[in-house]
């Protein structure tokens, strides 16, 4: 039985989730529930009723981290974390950051704001985002240029979840209108170009460009 | 070089890691650092400055679930976690469920209230704690005792880190004068029992009694 995965790809826990299976080579289809408006008996998939949530078989699971960890325990072939204990903590620490911080910083105060918003017809609160542009974003991008290679990715040569997580948000916050500043954060920028360059995310933002930047 | 753990233990975080290196029969010794007045360098072990922290030789780490997995990795011969993956996903998502909805309901929406603000001279904000007790509790109680298994342990017959991060926050919520009522969550309520009556429990919270519940 093919994967289903529960959520629209536009969010960055989705996305993280669909580039993991098609880095793996593993078959899925998508089902684009939307948060606030999930299907009856959803609960039963994902307890808390968010997405992403994914169906395999009798498997079902929420939450992007535990989704892809399970991929990489259960289908190991394409890996997308190191074995090694400590650099695998190491990723597992971006993608953390990734998924609270930087889920904080460019999806809520930023691409929630200046995309989602519109799309359900609320108005952008831009004094919001302007505050968290200020307060929130530098000590982010500071960070994120602290720990960045001069090369390659995070953990090595190829693109792993630490890299999937940490690029699916900045580029939400992209379609927000926000890019690092190469000049302040030259090794980030070019990580992020890096990250949006792979054929992975090629084919994401190829799919995303079907719902956003229309106007 | 013994491994060293920074964080309060009375924190449900940092007990959760005390527990598991316990349970695993790791030695440590304890940095008990307080959120807010972490010491200069801080940010070096752990980035966002919070607890718990774990420096084992050269490998620094932050994040309560991301230091386990990492004992795990590391140390594997008491297993903490299944190893089978569709297990051990459930298993990770009974620890992540405790680590943000427990951690709210239990910790920020009641022991803190009720315990460390009267600590730190500040007034509990008792509404606060019934609208909490009214909203939130119950629905978490209800998921809670929809899981729970009539014996044992949530992944079987040993107590391992989903039970732990469990019971750590509950501990917590008793400190604050509240327990699941038996009769309304009977498999919930006696499963707590076990979980406290375990040895590595019982030494935590013998522990913990020289700091609290001194009126």
């Amino acid at each position: 039985m093919i994967m289903k995965v529960y959520g629209a790809t536009l969010s960055p826990m989705v996305r993280k989730v669909v580039v993991a299976l098609e880095m793996k080579g593993l078959e899925y289809e998508l089902d684009p529930v939307i948060p606030f408006h999930t299907p009856e008996g959803f609960e039963k998939i994902s307890p808390l009723k968010r997405i992403p949530a994914l169906e395999d078989g009798e498997v079902k699971l929420a939450d992007s981290t535990i989704i892809c960890e399970y991929l990489e325990d259960r289908y190991p072939d394409v890996a997308l974390y190191p074995t090694d204990p400590v650099l695998k903590a190491k990723a597992r620490w971006f993608e953390e950051y990734a998924d609270t911080v930087l889920m904080k910083v460019t999806a809520e105060g930023l691409y929630f704001e200046r995309v989602v918003k519109p799309l359900l017809g609320m108005e952008t609160n831009e004094e919001k985002v302007q505050k968290n542009l200020r307060d929130n974003m530098p000590s982010t991008l500071q960070y994120m240029e602290s720990v960045m290679p001069e090369n390659g990715f995070l953990l090595g040569e190829s693109l792993m979840m630490a890299d999937i997580a940490i690029g699916s948000n900045f580029i939400n916050a992209g379609y927000a209108g926000f890019d690092p500043d190469a000049a302040q954060y030259p090794l980030f920028a070019a990580y992020l170009q890096r990250v949006k360059a792979h054929p992975a995310f090629q084919l994401r933002m190829k799919e995303d460009a079907k719902f956003i930047n229309k106007e």
